[in-house]
């Protein structure tokens, strides 16, 4: 049956001006499978009403709170409810609205981090599995099928075993400290008690170090931090530098930042291997270079006929829709899980960062 | 009144196996600001029907023919009805399917070449000055930002008077005759009485021409081209140079092809002027880079404060919005002026070839 | 017995304020087997004193003029004299000095555009057979590894049946009339009377034309060209574009320029095969792009365990010491018959400018 | 005087098959301004004799030690004496045979890292100081021209005050333990005896700290580095990461590999200030990408008339030239202050990495 509609959901948070809402809406068109049909995009009830307009929904399904949006769709009738809901609010709020979701019978859809400490991401994990929802974590990049095309390379032996991983993501757009001129992005995220207790690893390096674990498999066993603050005045870390021992005996490098004049988007990544490596730039997405040991560099581009069948896009839709038909299924989309193993990240991270960089284990998920 | 909904289309052709509808029907949704409510997607009813449940229509509205939709679509509430029509069609299919449409009151989104003739293009344009309605053609490169910037940088006087301008168009895909064995795409682009006089000028180099024109301004005043068909028993050319004087003294070179192994969709341009020179490419189509006159070469990029403040995408949805609200404007898409343009390029470039490479002028607009 | 030392060579041109000589004697230079011992570096005498001094010469081998120092080397005994001349002159003194020595006793190093005329160059030809000494042509861009390993590509089979060759030469350094204030290189370069009837192609048209039929070993059957003379009272073209037909069926285009701003030295090329394509840039000369069909294109790096047996650099030198050592080999090196192909395409080009662009047909050698 | 002849220099290494020695007598006749006359190229006289008449030596000046060496150039007349000694031997005999030729008066041109120990190199120190002879250290990278511009960015103040720096010299020539099998390269470079206490920070790593200290002109305070032996049975390290502290603030991330599988000769460095980023890769070397604050990047290439007046090449040779002929001058190249500051930073890097990464101390020089 949801096979002759579109499924429909909700978003929480993403008014005016929260680019990132205005990102996920995008991306969540792009196939016409989903459309959105509620949402309490902002604390300000004014806000939300306009941002409702623009997006040309039904005024009756535009909430002023996350509350009470929940209850009102959970009481709609099967025919017109939402199927899932989409969080792109600033991080403290995650936990809260998943679960209020959740316990009211929808999928949840959530921005990372997940929530603000790992106890909280515990206690989702758990919410989540006993309502038997769906959950993903909108770790987007390892939606890309290069990035899905680098795992499968590693997954099928063409690198050997993994040595050395370096996976970077310099951005330079708090360089000036915006977030005391209004910028809203910046504010909540520069602001402890909305982000939690990192700024740079919690919103950035998170990124590097789930596409490297996504790719590699490797889990890891322990790092050393070293977080700084350049801006005067900021109460987060903008940058952080880190040393990685990988389960397994591989090392790594990750180094984040937000101060780094120059750089936009350019999270990227290389992987070393004992019969090859790989690198890929998520400013160039449909390049994947490939280096065989021995052979020429191969650059594999997206869409092409040489490339292995992996998944593609949008997995979690699919499970949704799959779900909704009773249906079963394997599908390739950040739950839960990497939710809690991106939070055990961020507070090691941080623990060791507050430690004069000693290594930290890395906690049992 | 428009602004409290999307604006609402239908699509003639785009059918199942289409690949050219599905890409539109991508970009359309991007903003979330139009949706699809209609569709005649295929000649072959069951191919139409499939296409319109996998993409969620009401049954009602996809149809089994062009003429159909057009009459039923104009019969229906105006609350209920489509804005416009996308046209995704093979080429001999265009004007017939533009002017139903039109005459029956519908707005226009066309594909490239407009139309199979010259003749046929002026036609067209008559129709619509006649009917008042708004007709634009997919040029889609030309809504990239950075190419817009460029047409800036030219505009503003940056690079200088304009003297030599390289575009290019390869493409690999029609390296081997899989028109023969069943590939739909191919086998209408191979067909002249399908595609019309040109093969690989009119699928792509006619995507060069309108690029080099759109950001310099310049009109070819006359040109000589080299046809080629490389691929035995293909009726029309896979391979296209062409040398071009034009209108003012700025030289050109112009070359596309379908049978060059290992290219994508590899379009791109330079444009060398007495001050500065710039140079953009598809598959990177975020950068732009400009080299000022006895100064390092800049790497402009998409999203920056640096740039001008050029129109950003899909212009025409504003001018059909505009429209719709009683307004006018200035709207920065490619019209059915572009589209006669454009059949004037390919039937000059198949007349020159076919004299053996003669120095042809191009015809009066 | 020439084991035992370096070989010892002389110049004609290259005094101060000529860079082209200053390259030539660096390159010369870079394995250590050869050194140089004479020169007439400047038909001004101070200047050619300075040079020498420079270069720390013994005076008495430093001449006037080259005729003299043909005359006074070969009148040297064999345990002192230079084993051959390399000629860095402007091209209209390329055919006198060069049968200057080589009557005189001596092996040739040359630059291109080998001479004025082809005729000159046929003369020149003749000349070489009957001396039986050595005569290269510095097309130096056929020395690079990654060049060679092209041309074994193409050798191999690997790129199938050439189709389609586009060779670039875009420079910009002539944007300016810098003839006009003194600057050497330029005023010789735009004088008739002393480059010949080509200033662009002459210049650098030809390492193109000689770059393409290097790596693919086609030869022009008939080409159309349009020159262009930007810059107001310059007496040769400084812009060029053409189109060609190759023997065998397979199309080209080929541009060059000295117009064009921001561009250094841009040489580059791309062939496309029935089985692959392979592209090359001279400002990234250590790289080779193949793209085998249906295959992720391979970056080929010099210096690589995976590259073919391909000869390596400085030929003509190895060839003149086996020669002095009574051995005969197989080298790789441009000769006086490329010299001739060079000649005969600057005089194609020229006539078909001349004529509107006319498809010109090729001479035969 | 000296500027009427050559600058003699003799070498100790780089006999057949030791590839360094090639690689910097192909740097030394750049310029034609020097030449090689005296060697003892390898403790194995027949190997030393061999080398000396391939480079067309006088038997006489080939030796079959160092210390004779040192003698007997010693005490040939001044016309026929050598003016320095280029020393390319493995790493622990850059000490003694430095000081032989220092003794013996001789200016020393020594590769890199310039001692077994930090205590050896200050020792050398001080008898470079009392000899008052010339010592230039071989980091070549720092003689790039656009390392150059890099450093005149920085001292400029273009860059703004400097935050942090990322430098990276992946290679993956020992992914395999060719040590094993005879590789003599590879050989000395992993036997502890030979090389010293580190692999791959004294080979590689020190090259990207010199290039980052020679750039930014930044010391480190503290470090804490990451040491692995990928390759089973190795004694030294083939892996390193680093975490950097410098004096005033900055912080850098420093990672050098000898197993990267595809990598080649990959230094690369970018360093992020707060009103612009640089960034630079040796294997690009004529490029230099400048970024400043809120503007588009700039790419600035070698040879350009808009780059600083910074020196160029090959200021060692100058300096000699200089102080033979009695004058003094400002010239920038590597010297034993920097040679001091490489141990230094490979002991302290050492010692960090026995402890288990403990932030470690930089020492006074």
């Amino acid at each position: 049956m949801p096979a002759k509609r579109k499924i429909r959901y909700g978003m929480v948070g993403g008014g005016q001006s929260a680019f990132i809402g205005a990102v996920h809406r995008m991306a969540a068109n792009l196939d016409g499978q989903i459309e959105l049909v509620a949402g309490a995009f902002s604390s300000d009830v004014k806000n939300s009403q306009t941002t409702g307009e623009q997006l040309f929904l039904n005024p009756k399904r535009v909430y002023g709170s996350y509350e009470e949006m929940a209850r009102a769709e959970a009481a709609l009738p099967a025919g017109e409810r939402m199927d899932f809901v989409s969080i792109v609010t600033p991080n403290f709020l995650h936990a809260p609205v998943a679960v209020a979701f959740l316990k009211a019978g929808f999928h949840v859809v959530c921005d990372k981090p997940m929530t603000l400490t790992l106890k909280e991401a515990r206690a989702l994990r758990e919410t989540v599995r006993k309502t038997g929802k769906i959950f993903a974590l909108t770790h987007n990049y390892t939606g890309y099928p290069m990035v899905k095309e680098a795992r499968e390379l590693v997954r099928s032996g063409k690198l050997g075993k993994i040595l050395k991983v370096v996976a970077e993501y310099p951005q330079g757009w708090l360089l000036d400290k915006i977030e005391a001129s209004g910028q809203k992005q910046a504010a909540w995220r520069a602001d402890p008690k909305k982000a939690g207790a990192s700024c740079c690893v919690g919103d950035i390096g998170t990124h590097a170090e789930n596409l490297g674990r996504y790719i590699t498999g490797l889990r890891i066993d322990e790092l050393c931090a070293e977080f700084t603050t350049f801006i005067p005045g900021r109460k987060l870390e903008d940058d952080a530098n880190m040393l990685i021992r990988y389960q397994g005996g591989a090392k790594g490098v990750l180094h984040c930042s937000q101060i780094s004049c120059g750089e936009e988007n350019n999270l990227n990544i290389r992987v070393y291997g004992t019969l090859g490596s790989l690198a890929w730039q998520q400013e160039h997405p449909n390049e994947l270079k490939f280096s065989p040991k021995n052979e020429p560099a191969r650059i594999l581009r997206r869409g092409n006929g040489y490339l292995s069948d992996v998944a593609k896009n949008l997995e979690a839709i699919a499970a949704i829709r799959a779900n909704a038909a009773g249906r079963r299924g394997e599908f390739d989309f950040p739950t839960v899980d990497d939710g809690v193993e991106g939070m055990a990240f961020i507070e090691t991270a941080v623990k060791s960062a507050a430690s004069n960089g000693k290594w930290t284990k890395f906690p049992k998920p």
